[in-house]
């Protein structure tokens, strides 16, 4: 599922970050020089590539002078080996920034258990390297230098005052056969105290809220990085990495193998935010409900049943609406405007253009819309749940996307 | 994928066991008639059907006459009136057997949010229940009322002695669009003492143990009854019991929609049994394992990833072998013949029939056999994946199938 969007800021538009990029057949390789401090937010999976056992202690000390990225070859369950070559990447771009190979950090991305080429790494390196400067066309070589099957490349920024904050990622959809990774680098000019917290919560509502296969990846990475260059209210600041994670994390579910259209589930009244997080979790992993939203079909029983398994508390006065609508990044993930936003034309436009919710089920109790339910649902690209268990405060959403045929397509045809 | 069979034993060769069944268009009815001693394990959906809290209820005293079973409509999500109508089911087989209401079990399977249509059940019952009595063929028309969109009836049983132990079961992929239940009767004319432990050790290993897409449904129901008619060794009882539960449970594995092949998924040298069946079932539960065992695809990376989110102990020293073979009920789950079986002379047969299973990873180092597995899963009704973690003594095994692009066209393309 492409979507298409222009967005409003690009990363080289934040002072003090530059990039590079190339792309070919075996792979792509990618630079960013960004002088400032650093956070970061790793893989779960208990076995980790080695450039994010070697990242993570890279950027332990929060100071960054650059980011190197391969794709085509994630660099996991390569052993000894596996953290030299990684290493060796940092070092191959410290040396040109003149810099501390420890203030380099280093992702990879693509097929699970190759030794990396490194004759080929250093050759794309020499390509890339003279390349980089802050124009817009190398932000887009960068976002594209780190794709492996994605559909579409994903970059997404806001001004907040003089400062910008801007993202680029790449897809988590584990297709052919490994590529498995889920990458984003946000970065701002704003001086910024307070990075990991601020990411640690960013990334909880955002790239931890979206579930394209259920699987978690070897290599996933998320970088923080602020350049420091300018004074702006840290609050600000802090509504927009939220922003930009929101629209960079639907993009990645956007792009899931084969996705037809998004799904967010908005759980409210569950006993509290970590139960209604789980319950929406739940249905959007459903293999039954990504199916009936491929098929347009409205049924509540299969969002029910997973509400039952789901472990979360329950009772049978469930009150379910449904709507849908085209995408647009001012949405992702239904961020209340006023509290995430900063630009008041569009903040108002969104109020004003109430989407009509369809009600399937009023506390436990279907009352028939299904047919006018199926044709909003074919004619939308984002289909919303909201389900509301009607128990205490607790709310939370969680974006995924539908299962096609085009997904088992995808993933049996592969062959190494 | 409908696997060809012969059962050694029917239940109504159980003496003491009667059945009856009919299924026309609108779904079906069927009886058994089976005085004795009862234990059940039911659905840990907290969205619980009718039948199953009235059949919880009425089985509580340890005593029942009989059991009646609807397909069509799962009396579920029906509050008041459905537990009411399953009451009704059951006064209307004890005012028959002229016994207390409360020593017939309940059952239904069918679409969620339907209230029974009583009248419809009624007159089907005044056909069916002239009809019980314990010929080969009652027991199939039994087998066949109570499925839903199940390619084919599932019936196995064993002598033991002079005693028999045999069961009935239903599939248990949620289907169009909410045919979500697993039912499974099983039968023994032996003197069991222990009925609950049998059941509860049995359940664990066999239904408990298969995933077809990671839904439980709100009816899954399994009873074990004991007519008491016979005295056998209990211990031979028990491994008799623990074989039918698991070639039953592989033919609902097998029965998921659109699979075309079976996956036992072995895992040994886990920190414990617990650890070894949470790895296992991650692998079998995997989207990616699923789509990649379709294409016949031996994407070990994707079972390492499983593993990795899996959530056990693990180091990198995995061990991954392969082997694939066609369906035999002998060798459900793996279980060991000796362990498990009284017959000798297929006891022998299976013993000198070794397969060959293909290394894929050792102590974490691929050793390069992709072409040669992906052969043999292309021949095979059942891929077998075995596991060894190299930490502990802990062992399971979880049976599942594969997903196919039928699996995504039967729940997609379903309009109520």
């Amino acid at each position: 599922m492409k979507l298409s969007y222009n967005p409003p800021r690009l990363v080289t538009s934040v002072e003090g970050v530059e990039c590079s990029g190339l792309k070919c057949e075996k792979g792509g390789l990618g630079l960013v020089k960004c002088s400032g401090r650093v956070a970061g937010v790793f893989t779960k999976n208990k076995f980790r590539a080695a450039p994010v056992t070697v990242t993570e202690e890279h950027i332990a000390d929060g100071v960054l002078e650059g980011i190197i990225v391969n794709s085509g070859n994630a660099n996991a369950c390569t052993g000894d080996e596996g953290i030299k070559n990684a290493k060796r990447m940092a070092e191959m771009f410290a040396e040109k920034l003149r810099c501390d190979p420890k203030d380099v950090a280093v992702s990879s991305t693509g097929v699970i258990g190759l030794q990396l080429d490194m004759g080929w790494i250093e050759e794309m390196f020499e390509k890339v390297y003279p390349a980089i400067d802050n124009s817009e066309d190398s932000s887009w070589k960068f976002a594209k230098s780190i794709t492996t099957t994605d559909a579409f490349e994903k970059q997404w920024g806001l001004k907040v005052g003089d400062a910008v904050v801007a993202g680029v990622a790449k897809g988590a959809g584990m297709i052919a056969p490994n590529m498995a990774t889920m990458l984003a680098y946000v970065f701002t000019d704003a001086k910024v105290e307070e990075l990991d917290e601020m990411l640690g919560n960013a990334v909880a509502r955002t790239f931890n809220a979206i579930t394209v296969d259920g699987d978690t990846s070897t290599n996933d990475t998320v970088l923080f990085v602020s350049t420091g260059k300018k004074k702006t209210d840290e609050k600000r600041i802090k509504k927009a990495l939220m922003r930009v994670c929101s629209v960079l994390a639907e993009m990645i579910a956007a792009d899931g193998e084969g996705a037809t259209k998004l799904m967010r589930v908005f759980v409210s009244g569950a006993r509290n935010d970590d139960e209604a997080h789980t319950a929406a979790k739940t249905i959007a992993s459903s293999i039954l409900v990504k199916t009936a939203l491929f098929g347009c079909d409205a049924n509540w029983g299969r969002i029910i049943a997973a509400l039952g398994y789901s472990g979360v508390e329950l009772n049978e006065k469930i009150t379910l609406e449904v709507t849908g609508c085209k995408w647009s990044a001012e949405e992702a993930f239904g961020l209340n405007y006023d509290e995430y936003e900063l630009n008041d034309e569009l903040n108002n436009k969104l109020k004003n253009e109430s989407k009509t919710k369809i009600k399937i089920l009023e506390r436990g109790r279907e009352v028939g819309e299904r047919e006018r339910v199926r044709k909003i649902m074919e004619v939308s690209e984002v289909v919303e749940f909201h389900v509301d268990l009607g128990i205490g405060e607790g709310k939370g959403c969680v974006v995924g996307c539908d299962l096609s045929h085009d997904y088992v397509e995808l993933n049996s045809k592969y062959t190494t």
